[in-house]
This record gives structure tokens, sequence and C-alpha cells, in this order.
């Protein structure tokens, strides 16, 4: 439910939280389609899915993934989720396995009511996904759109608190996680340390973040569940939604509210007040630290 | 308590969670002495002391801050301290005013057996901390001793994600965290966000992470408590500690882990995947973003 005033800008942020099945991707297809309605005729504006939505995320083989990537834009999964986007007049961000010639990336897609805004591929790719995909080449762009700024992530890229930074830097208000965040044999753990992940990348760079993951076990693998939706102010907004139920979370969000959070005290901005000048390590100039690790 | 074997560098923290009063010098050092004491008799090898411990933090004036602060090394409250880690061989972090000609700096001292080894100038200053100190000009240090490398920050600096990454690629095993966190009209939601920046800091850069906070209501300013030690996974493993409690909480920690978890599976390490390729603008050299905000 849109709202706008003086300073305000409000937004209806939906996750749907699926469980995609591998390899069954017209059926997959269809299950983001249903989610992503429902989120919209509640009300959403922005809509979020998981990670690899459309094929599941175990591949067994390089050909198995390559078989269901497609081109994007111009594949099938994309038109379907254009023709959604612009029926409902929502936003919509997506992952999808990704496609061009030979090469093959985890890619999330930005959607809107104007149809196909633009797309990342996953610069960290975690685990197995390096036997199947090449690391994003696309660096970070932030996408504007009528309602705000959006940044995107995937997933393990949240592990990286340079990425949020640089989105934030860029001027992202929102940034949109669409993840497959995988359990570990430690599953207690691994949801609280996600959730302060989560809250801390958004606090300490003051934007919105929503982080839509996928549930169920798949050929062995377990997913964390728990989709939520984090204030510039580092509250839990939405979620964490279940560890286990398909099921949509939202929260209305006042975009506007990552720019005038940065100001903490009239002696202090959250960017204003970085040492660049110290940085430099950051970008691996130093080479003093490489025999370290 | 030390303990070696293979593969273990085991010590002892604790963070001495105390209340100074503000000018009470004389009187404030003799409390850091028995609250380390008493560490150091229940076998802490690694003694933290909060940020301005031997002053007190809301001076009112330019003036009683100058008056107040030393010289660093070669003060008397250094010498104390160095007498006192000598006596009792452990290593000791403490935070105090520094004085050098009309400068002042809101420093962290780290000082062990073997006597004074080094300091580190607070290089993100909170709010009317502008008014007294001078930004840090001494860039980011890791002090390497018999028990590991240790990295020094210091309240607010842990609000820059870029600090604590910096000090882990420089090789740190522990941050240092001398603070006065200072709590706002929304207590619970500051202690909340608190924990979970330590606890995402600690994890996202697989380090251990000690954060030694004051108690207390000062000139009106209420202070967290809440001090804690956070794992290289992400788990509390002391405290957080009482919001008005004098006390002191310790943990034993092998720091060898925070370089072990850096390697999460066999396709990825933490700093290996780094893509610094595209983190050019953490260092502010795309002017682009600047007018955003």
């Amino acid at each position: 439910m849109r709202g706008e005033s003086a300073g305000e800008s409000v937004v209806t942020i939906a996750c749907c939280q699926i469980e995609p099945t591998i390899g069954e991707k017209e059926e997959n297809v269809e299950k983001t389609l249903r989610f992503a309605g429902e989120a919209a005729r509640s009300g959403a504006d922005v809509i979020l899915l998981p990670e690899l939505a459309n094929t599941g995320y175990m591949f067994d083989t390089r050909e198995e993934a390559f078989r269901l990537a497609e081109v994007v834009p111009g594949g099938e999964t994309t038109k379907k989720w254009e023709d959604f986007a612009q029926d409902q007049g929502v936003y919509l961000a997506a992952g999808i396995a990704e496609r061009e010639a030979y090469q093959l990336y985890n890619s999330s897609v930005l959607i809107g009511p104007e149809g196909y805004i633009g797309s990342y591929r996953k610069l960290h790719l975690w685990n197995r996904e390096k036997l199947f995909f090449e690391p994003g080449d696309l660096g970070l762009q932030v996408f504007h759109t009528p309602i705000g700024r959006m940044g995107m992530i995937i997933c393990y890229d949240m592990w990286f608190p340079e990425l949020i930074r640089i989105q934030a830097l860029q001027g992202a208000d929102l940034i949109l996680n669409v993840t497959n965040w995988v359990a570990g044999s430690q599953e207690e753990r691994d949801s609280r340390v996600t959730e302060a992940v989560c809250v801390a990348q958004a606090h300490l760079s003051s934007v919105f973040m929503a982080a839509a993951d996928r549930i169920g076990i798949e050929r062995g693998q377990p997913f964390l569940g728990r989709s939520m939706i984090v204030s510039p102010t580092g509250e839990v907004i939405a979620g964490p939604a279940s560890f286990d139920n398909e099921e949509v979370i939202t929260a209305e969000c006042n975009l506007l509210e990552a720019r005038a959070q940065k100001r903490k005290t009239r002696l202090n901005h959250a960017f204003h007040d970085r040492r660049i000048d110290v940085y430099d390590v950051l970008l691996g100039y130093d080479e003093e630290y490489r025999p370290l690790f």
C-alpha cells in the first residue's frame, strides 16, 4: 500500500518464503506467481522471491544447471515475471539461473511495472556454486526507481560487509536480498548469527534490508527459512519467518528513513564520519597482510 | 589460565565493567587496579577496562578534559598500569585521555608483562567527543604479542565495518574494544542492536571481540553496560553483563580459532572470497555517490 506525504515514501515490502523443487521449472515459476500474487493482492509494492527461485539450488551436475538456466532478460521465466509485475503494478526481485553463451551466473532480476529494470550477478559464490557458476562480472549497481533506490545481493554476499556498505554508499535505500541460506549442523546457532548479521548490516549502513529465503531439504541440504525485513535502525520489522513453512511476510517501510537515519547526532553522520584516509587495506593494496592467512 | 597444545593457544580474557567518576582520576585508577587485580587472581591473561577509564567520559569543557589528560606513555596512569601488568604477568587494554602538546586524543593503551606495547587513538569520534578530542592520527595497527595478534577499537568505531575488517585483514585474532556505549532513549533496543553488531562484526571477519563497557549515569548520560566477549563463529561466550552492576566477565579463548574459522568450506575462505576488484567505492574514489547524502 503506497503512501506519500512530506518526508515519507511508504511502501509495503513482501518476502515470499517458498520451497522450489529442483529441476521443476514450470511448477516453480507457477508457485512464485501464486505467492507473489497473494502478496500483491494484500497490498505489496515490492515483492521478493528466494535465490534460484525457478530452478532450485542443489544441482547435481554442471549440465543440469546449464539445461535449466536462461537468458536474462528474454528467457521464459523473466517474461512471465515481467507480465506479472506489469499486470499487478509491483516491483519484483527474484533469483534465477542465468545463461550467457556457455557461462552460468547465479543472478537476481529486478522487474517493475515498467518492465525489466536490471539484474545482479552474485559476486561471492558459496561452496558448490563455484562448480557451476562464474563469479559475477557486473559489479554492483543501485537501481533508481520511482519509489526509491534499490541494491541487490544474494545470500553469502551478506557475509561481506563491503557489499552492503558499497550499495549504501551508492545511495541504496533498500537492499533486496534473495537468498538460500543453507543450514549447517547447528541450525539454531546459524539462525541466531544470520539474524544478527542482517540486523547489523542494515543498522551499520542505515538501509532497509529485505531477505526472502527458501525452506525445505533439497538433496540432503536443509535451508534456514526465517525470512526477515530489517529497518535502518536495526529493528526486525517483519519475521523472522518460520523455519519450515511457505509463507509471506510484509512490512510497511518509509524508505526515506534510510536517508534520514544516517544523521546520528548534530555532530555525527554514518557516512561523513568514515575515515577513508585509513581504509586502503580494504582493497588489498597493503600486501603485508597476505602471508598472514 | 594460559594453555598450549597443538593448534591451541588458550587464554582467559576478562572484561572489567566498572563505573568511573568524572574527574576523580586517582580514585578511578585505584578502581581499575582493584578490578583488574580481581581478574588476574582468577586467572585472566588479557584484561580490558572501559574507554576513558581513568577520567570519566562527560567532560564539561575542553579545559577540564585537557587538565585530566596525560602523556602516553610516561604519564602517571600508564605507569601504574605498567607496574600492574608486569607484577601480574598479564596484558591490559584500557582507555585513557591522551595529551600531546595541546592536542587531546581519546586513546587506548596496550600494556603487557614486558611493559608498554602501543596505543590506539580513536578514529571515529562520537558526538561531544568532537568538541574536546582530535580524530585519531595513528591509523590502525595490529600488535603482535607472544599469545596472539591484537587489534584495538574504541566504542563508536565498532559502527564502521571497515575498521574490524581492516584489523582482521591485518591479522588480528582478538579485537580489544574499550568502550563507553551510551544509552539513548530506547535502552532495550540499543542493547539488542549493540549485541547484534558485536556478534556480526566478530563473525563476519572471524575474530574474537572483547568489549569492556562502563555503567552508571554521568552528568545525565546513562551507559549501556552489557560488556561481552564474542567468538569468531559469532557466539556470545561471556556476558552480556548487566546494565548496572560493576562486574568482571571472563571467557577462555583459543585464539587460533580466529585463523582456523576463516576457512568456511573446502571452497570458501572469508578473505580469499573477497572481491577487491569491486570494492573501490569504499575509499570514495567513486565521486558519484557524494551528492546522494
